[in-house]
């Protein structure tokens, strides 16, 4: 069905109708330099579509190398609205074989041969091309990239609780208000959630996985505050990974940096909250799991000091590191889950740390400090945003300190994570074969060959180190990035995304090894193709500070917003 | 950020980006009037989105009254694409409040008062109104409305059976090919899933139900055959209606027809099959809840023989009549299902009609009637599109057939299936009241004082009309439409939708009381605003000859095409 609204010379109607063809043609065929043909060159053209609006012929045609062809469509209706003689609208609904339907809004102009730089078609008064598209496919059950399951909610905030002894004016009984009513979680697929299995992020895992009978203390505990579980979302490998991809599943979107990786392990449940399809992202951060995906995609997130939220109920990595922690878009939701999930927690137990003097939310209130050493394998346009924002007037009393031997400290930790994380999966790896992504069975071959004396020598180094940095930070607060370089992009080389790894857990091992709370801030932007790319600002502070720590994150936040 | 290509008089610029913002400013407080005059008047104004293309002023206002206000965003970038002097591409992202982002394309045109028929803005030259529109929001983790819970799949098909005694041509065991692998399911909120409760279309039966520890047969089947369980859908409560709206879920889209009910209480598996999110609909029919979202929304779907396929481990409604069917795209996919599933379901059994001679295939092969009386409480336009289909000289020998006292054996049939009804879901109702919506609960009601000598008067006149209608139909397929009507528009009133039931269930009532096939092919269209709907054909065959039956269809609908 074609509908024409205005009037267009004939031939040169034809010659549009024809250059619509060959656009669709060349999408089915997934023919890249005649797309490219078909887009109008030069930095203002647009194509927009749910993932993101691209900007530029040259973000565009990046984009479509990496997509791959679109499944056969038939195009059933096609509105044309002549706006000029050279400049026409065409509106097309058009219907995948799989089913549902698609849209597509084309912005099509004449341009001459020198201004689009192109030789399509033969018409000399120049070709028909591309200025801005903004098309969608038919909408998936779910992004299963995203979610393993998801329900309308999975399961329910438990029922509010009576409070004793409070009756309302007409001697009813009161429920006490849960602070997080309305919220709804996505809980990494490491977590029992009754009635589910724990798949972590492996399709073969989960296969063999028993379904819990009750939920993880950290997730009873936000569903007891009112929030109801959204659903179950991916994550790497057993965990142990920053990247985000998941060979079986896919990689999740990073909603902030179209074509950029999310950021992982705790990619699932970051992508979800950055998309709005959930509002807490219920994750764990062993070496930067959260940390790092809160960098990559914009957001707010905290591993908890070690042991003040039971890891118990969750599929460990490392349980020296692992800690439990959440992922927002907004600090007060992060303060909520966070409170929530401290206070109700059973078991939560860790060391304090001796605070210099008077309350730890004191002691944190403004004294900042920072270590050269630590950023120094930053990329350089994360490491000008960073001096750039502590020399922020916010910061008043930034002071250097020395950590000493990062790279004895990173190597230290890698040992002692690898030697655990094999103690816990290596059984189920040597059993499956071949099941696991090559980067991620590399570093548990690698971890497999962790020696008794070398974990035994490298805890000493992290008994030392965690001596060392609680001495030297005394009570403050480090600052640095969250990672080490803004996302990577998808079309990274595996090279790239291992020295971005590398770069980056140097830097989150601190914390790590300290036991610390650490928080990402999402407060740093670097540029990148087609406009900024967010970093995160990582506060770091004394054992048991938590809920402080994100109070004096929230709070410069705030001043650096104002 | 506002970036912006092209030149404009500032003033006229001024205007525009003031018209934006206004425009903006009334989606916010859905001041309906305001959006009616920011978008051009006239039959050719186009507005699009994920659910549907809206064509025309008159149809775009009706959508946005039923659709209430938008959520609070902000505009985060603002591409201005001049095209001429009078007309402008503005391409802006928004972030709505709970995150993801936004993307509308609008073309805006400068048009003359006597054109527009609308005084906003002081300008003479005209007011700047948008001709063409393109949104998307933010997209949800699942729809609601039509999915309870949803899996990246839900549940795995069965793994393939190797095939005994054959091997490869390397001696390495083969499996059996298995029909429907690569297929996905929506499971109506009616069957067991092992692992989930079942729902029934009401939250609080859920909270209340207990966890299927086995698959229903019908489950089991397609999942033995290849299918995954992609999730499991939304239904009308208890099944009891089939409107296909449901007050604690809300109403699932109807694909076909934007604005319309999508009929039930099949009503989730069927938008979703509609969307392209599932394959097949596993879902039930007992006085039409498979051939009425069919219909409504252009699906293909059978009810199977009554007996056929194995009822247990599905929440019943009235099983006299209860049959398991499937609803899917294409009617390959719909005699897969139907294959698949009879082979497999154990217990399967029914009582077979004699055939007046040789197969039933063969019996079947072009003998087809209709029935002026079952026909005469449709719609003008549903009875002018039937009786020109019939017509068609691929059905070569229609007869009409007296089938005698139809409204008797409607009321008979409604007083059996209330008095069912009740039995299986009266004492739950009573311990909850207030729960189910108004127009279920009163059939409830009415069902709940049905006498037993009301009900075996009525069982009386249903077996009459079975022998009846065996005699009558003498092993040919009557012909009749699936539905009374096409789809009612969401804001029909109660009572339209009443009559809409009534009309249909008078004609649904046949199949029901001989236990027979029925299947609904979308052979039928009728004019609707801005297009038009489908209606079903029914063919209601004799007792066990369903997959003949699909067969018969499926050659009709091909000769239709050809």
């Amino acid at each position: 069905m074609i509908s024409i609204d205005g009037s267009l010379d004939p031939s040169s109607l034809d010659e549009l109708l024809a250059a619509f063809s060959g656009y669709e043609s060349a999408l089915m065929t997934n023919d890249l330099e005649a797309l490219d043909r078909y887009f109008a060159p030069g930095p203002t053209t647009l194509r927009g579509d749910p993932s993101a609006l691209l900007v530029g012929h040259d973000r565009i045609s990046a984009f479509r190398g990496l997509r791959g062809g679109l499944p056969r469509r038939t195009i059933t209706e096609l509105h044309v609205r002549v706006v000029s003689p050279t400049a026409v609208l065409l509106v097309s609904v058009s219907v995948p074989v799989k089913g549902g339907s698609g849209l597509q809004t084309q912005l099509w102009q004449r341009m001459s041969r020198a201004a689009s730089g192109s030789a399509l078609g033969e018409s000399t008064a120049g070709d028909w091309v591309i200025t801005a598209a903004h098309v969608h496919g038919a909408a998936p059950a779910l992004n299963g990239t995203i979610w393993r399951v998801v329900g309308n909610p999975l399961v329910p905030a438990l029922p509010a609780v009576v409070a004793e002894g409070v009756l309302d004016p007409d001697g009813l009984p009161v429920t006490v208000p849960q602070p997080l009513t309305g919220m709804t979680v996505a809980v990494k697929d490491l977590y029992d959630v009754a009635g589910f299995a724990v798949g972590a992020g492996i399709p073969e895992f989960l296969a063999e996985a028993p379904v819990a009978t009750v939920d993880a203390p950290a997730v009873a505990a936000l569903r007891a505050a009112g929030a109801a579980v959204q659903g179950i979302a991916q994550t790497d490998e057993f965990a142990y990974s920053i990247a985000g991809r998941n060979v079986h599943y896919g990689t999740p979107p990073n909603a902030a940096v179209p074509g950029a990786i999310p950021g992982g392990s705790s990619s699932g449940p970051a992508s979800a909250v950055a998309l709005g399809q959930a509002t807490i992202g219920l994750a764990t951060d062993t070496a930067g799991s959260i940390r790092v995906p809160a960098s990559y995609q914009g957001l707010w997130g905290i591993r908890t000091t070690h042991g003040a939220v039971s890891a118990s109920g969750l599929w460990p990595l490392a349980p020296s590191f692992d800690t439990v922690g959440w992922l927002t878009r907004s600090a007060p939701a992060l303060r909520a889950a966070t409170a929530a999930s401290l206070d109700r927690a059973p078991g939560a137990g860790f060391e304090p740390m001796p605070s210099p003097g008077g309350s730890a939310a004191a002691s944190l209130a403004a004294r900042f400090v920072v270590s050269a050493d630590l950023t120094a394998s930053c990329a350089p346009d994360v490491r000008a945003a960073f001096a750039a924002l502590v020399a922020d007037p916010v910061f008043a009393e930034v002071e250097q300190v020395e950590l000493g031997s990062l790279d004895e400290v990173f190597a230290a930790f890698r040992t002692v994570q690898g030697a655990e994380a094999w103690r816990q999966d290596g059984a189920w790896i040597e059993a499956h074969p071949g099941v696991l992504a090559m980067d991620v069975a590399e570093r548990f071959d690698i971890a497999s060959e962790v020696t008794a004396q070398q974990e035994s020598a490298a805890r000493d180094v992290l008994a030392a180190a965690r001596a060392r940095f609680d001495e030297v930070l005394a009570g403050r607060i480090l600052l640095l990035p969250s990672a080490s370089s803004a996302a990577p992009a998808l079309t990274a080389s595996g090279e790239d995304i291992a020295v971005a790894r590398s770069s980056t857990l140097r830097m989150t091992a601190v914390a790590g090894t300290g036991g610390y709370p650490a928080i990402s801030a999402p407060l740093m932007t670097v540029p990148a193709p087609g406009g900024t790319a967010p970093v995160g600002l990582c506060f770091v502070g004394p054992r048991g500070t938590d809920l402080d720590l994100i109070d004096v994150a929230a709070a410069v936040a705030e001043a650096l917003r104002s």
